[in-house]
């Protein structure tokens, strides 16, 4: 099995509800070193995983619809508690989608998986990982 | 499937049993920085994997019992030789025990596996991983 | 010249006043990991050039104040642009007030220096460093 | 399931064939950052997943076989396009030859995978991983 | 003193001439990881060392004039032995070049100095700091 | 001013002395992860600061002498309270006495300076630099 990582960021404000988050439960944020990967079986003929310039390219573009915001007023995530274990599912679906949709190329389409970390500090992190 | 990660560390003496060891049998010592990771199919009520404020407390709680000590002394270990393969499963195990007897929270022994790796300097680390 | 380092973080949400913020004009967050040294020209009788578990944790008090909060909205920084620059400065200045004050002990009252880098991304930090 | 990791690098020029590549088909290079990981689900009589001297070595062999070099010019490269993929692999795979052959020992013959990453920057990586 | 710094990346070939340098006196190449600091001893009337976006680009700017380059082939650099203390240097300078020019901002003129740090693997790097 | 810096590491076990130590007076470990840098005003006619290589051996000469030992039983450091700051202090000195002694080169002998960081842990470290 391959995989290929790329490494960007997002910088959020956001407040988690529920006793169990503590002073969490107050309005906060997050800088999310974001990595994404990307699964595959077999190399594409080009001898890739995925075009990396094109895979850093839509993890861009899905950090930045979430980056500099307060995401306890953006509207297509309410109802949600944004802890970092939800918002890794939700950039990993994100770019399911794309990629199901060609954005990463037409044989970015056969990818296997995705997995999606958030390192929220030097001491944790949290991953999303699912098929295609 | 879901996953969290949290980082801690311990500073221990001990020496390793074996020809295969070479200058390590000898008395020496080790910082392991710590990285627990704790995995689960589906988020629980809060959204979450398990709560990083009590996993950060256990992980500490476990790492705490073997920290600061010369391991080789160490009663509960007699006979084991302290690798750091060995090291990594004994604090995944006690982790374990830990969440399934509630240490970590109600919802936390529905957990499906834990990892734990040591990284014993900048260059070699072990792992230890287990179903729950 | 000896110094000692230690780590930390801190969590928060704001909000930059000024066109050249582009979109972080807009309320947004991050995390911070922190690391403060203290320079010392000559160690104290113990060998050191602070208690490092004392430094440990005053920087958490210190960054405690902080984290988990809008600092829009904390009226010991009405007034302040909060950048990452000016927070460094912030922590720093309160660093070297409780180290004057005795609370890293009575020797500690003899640092040279204190420096405070604020790691705002994997790709971003900024540094304040003074005398004491 | 157990694993240990140990971590070399490599300095090498090559040139990248494909449109998808753009810049990176004129004559460049990289260092790459190798990550080797051998699992095994039990331990040895040692207490080991492998020697991880005998480990560090040959994982240092199979480097220095491309280190300091244009793999543009390699005979045994010659018609294979060395992307970052393509190389883990090729380092999986040497290093999977050299353990069924006994170079880390007797009992690494059982070993049951081997991953290797490379990491040729602070924002990208890909991975290759294994049965042995 | 204030200070910011920014990472970015270049990927190059080159070979180093004189005996010193054994089997990278090669054709053989680097990724190097790319600190730029920035100084200054009191902030603008933004609160900022300079504008991190701007100092980006213009890092980016510089390292793009290198990158994916066999070093050794460019006019710019001919009897320069590419070593990375030079290459520091030189980065260091051309973006010393800029922000005299005004490219970083009008308060960016009145910077204290500039450092560079080339990471040329995780075990080794180099610096070159210049007033400005 | 340039400089460079070689990363090595070492394992030892030691304990102590003094109250302030806490739980650090009792026999323990630490793995030092050791960053040796190496200043200088001007380059050589090589281009360098000092060649990589030879710093490489003459750091991994001196760690070699402390590595899988117990401090505590070491006659060299007898009397003396291995903090990380006085190792730090012993490891820059005695790379220093090299220097000067022509083991990293000729020109080497003009080096200005020497720092030497160790890192205990994923969150402190200490530093000593000293003029050559």
């Amino acid at each position: 099995m391959f995989s290929v990582t790329v490494r960007d960021h997002m910088m959020i404000a956001h407040s988690l509800r529920g006793e169990t988050f503590g002073p969490a439960q107050r309005l906060h944020g997050a800088t999310y070193v974001v990595d994404a990967t990307f699964r595959r079986a077999k190399l594409d003929a080009d001898g890739i995983v995925v075009d990396l310039g094109r895979a850093a390219e839509e993890v861009r573009a899905v950090v930045s619809e979430l980056s500099y915001r307060n995401l306890d007023d953006e509207p297509a995530l309410e109802g949600m508690n944004t802890t970092t274990e939800a918002l890794a599912r939700l950039i990993a679906d994100r770019l399911a989608e794309r990629a199901l949709g060609g954005a990463l190329g037409d044989t970015a389409r056969q990818l296997d998986g995705i997995a999606v970390t958030l390192h929220e500090s030097h001491i944790a992190s949290a991953t999303y990982e699912r098929a295609l």
